[in-house]
């Protein structure tokens, strides 16, 4: 199949989009997109690879959507609405005509579900497929929601559970928009990102960017069943797949006692919120049970290069 | 080398932002712009690959400009300044510390001579190297310039010399800002797009988008040395490597001839400017030094899949 062919067809499936985008995908070198107001930009951009985040074998539509919706999980985490996004394809030669419109096909349906605009890109053959979405938006509210914004004193509190998602949850990755809106609408957090790396690894990455500490309270942690599965297999505990693994896409916010006492009452969306723990000033440490603390070190997915 | 490592590092060594970026490369899940002025934003993508725009043996600092300056080349054909810029980087396995960072200094060193912002990114190891390179900017006139603005009776021109940039200069690219800045200022162009697929093909895709035809006159065409030298060992002509070959990201635009004389006439920058054809209603087609014409068959380089 060639490119021009495959841009023909693509051009026709992209989902359509709004009167801000001003040239969108297909005709001219860049994209343009009128902002007619003043306003604050969010952008991120996440690349996925084939033998590091999905395996050659995986089905081409479930890459696709990972793909996008990983991307799209970084703007959901800074309180982000979905505007515009532009995909980069390198895919592995010799793919053919029903992989290559399957894998778009899976990014097209996350970005439609959650209304992104995709607005260009860019395809070449490869000695294997490599994926990078770009994706834009506005704040929800006034501004976007940082890391560096977490202060003494504030409840730690996750969406969703932890751990496990190697077993086939991060294919099927959800970006928690409607969470962060109903997060931000009820209890303006101070802090928020996505765990992408592991708990620990990215609770490391909040706190040093806020300049503070945290106390994790282990028997709070929302250990999912897919960590308790794989803790079989792998001899290591819950806990540790929990809190080291990655891709839980779930989100880790940070927000003053009074406003999580309000939104924990008032939530009523099907994804599960967590407290478990709290801002200190500094150090970050576990604490048991029985209430005995140690240092928690950060472990989760680096690359090596 | 951890990706850790590497991060840190490259914090430190990427150019520093304006008083617009309000959250850069590194802390978030998302870089934030402050848009304070309502605007036009162009965004453009590209992607370099291993073993299919550059070789696994060439030098990373060569590979990692070529990925910065190709993404830049759309920008410039847009009409818009550089402003911020991802690099999502899947790297070799394997390459280790010292290549991994010529290839950033390579895409540092163009992103700085250029003056745009590296605001974010991603970087993870991979089987082989590709190189996805986001960047956005605003137009340096009121509006970006587009492929669709050509019109029946413009003078069809293009920068620089073309043809034969596989010999060496496909990795030394110049955006062409300095040019398109002067171009607008001076004449106001209809139309502009980059040509890096082949001057043929890529004629045939703004022409398609203005919904007209194109005469171009061969012995207008300026052919480069490179393209008469690879003509020796190739057989093909320096005419077909001229019309035909890839990466030769100099520009094409198109203007009514009042403004064209203009220009020409008060052109001062080194990289030269060629009238080489007039747009006309429909068709495209070759004038021989005789008068004789033909139709133009668009041939270029497109990726199979």
């Amino acid at each position: 199949m060639s490119e021009d062919t495959f841009l023909a067809w693509l051009r026709q499936r992209l989902p359509s989009s709004g009167a801000d985008v001003l040239v969108g995908s297909g005709p001219d070198d860049c994209a343009v997109i009128d902002f007619a107001q003043p306003t604050q930009l969010a952008i991120s951009t996440d690349t996925i690879v084939e033998g590091t985040h999905f395996s050659g074998g995986d089905e081409p539509r479930l890459i696709g959507w990972k793909a996008m919706a990983a991307a799209l999980s970084d703007l959901a985490a800074s309180g982000c609405t979905p505007g515009w996004g532009l995909i980069s394809a390198a895919v592995g030669r010799g793919r053919g005509e029903e992989w290559l419109k399957s894998l778009a096909e899976g990014m097209i349906a996350c970005a439609e579900k959650y209304g992104l605009a995709i607005v260009g890109g860019d395809t070449v053959s490869a000695g294997l497929t490599c994926l990078t979405v770009t994706v834009m938006g506005k704040p929800f509210g006034a501004s976007a929601i940082l890391r560096s914004g977490a202060q003494v004193g504030d409840v730690v509190a996750v969406t969703g559970t932890l751990g496990g998602s190697i077993s086939g949850r991060h294919l099927r990755v959800e970006p928690r928009f409607a969470e962060i809106e109903k997060i931000i609408a009820l209890a303006s957090p101070h802090a928020c990102m996505d765990i992408s790396d592991g708990l620990s690894l990215d609770l490391s990455r909040l706190t040093r960017e806020s300049g503070c500490g945290a106390r994790i309270f282990v028997d709070r942690i929302p250990v999912s069943d897919a960590a308790r599965d794989l803790s079989a297999q792998t001899g290591r505990t819950p806990l540790s797949h929990a809190l080291e693994d990655g891709e839980d896409f779930e989100l880790l916010f940070t927000l003053p006692p009074d406003r999580w006492e309000f939104l924990n009452d008032k939530w009523n969306l099907e994804t599960p919120l967590t407290e478990i723990g709290e801002i200190v000033s500094s150090g970050l440490t576990l604490v048991a049970a029985d209430g005995a603390e140690k240092i928690l070190v950060p472990g989760g997915y680096t690359h090596e290069f």
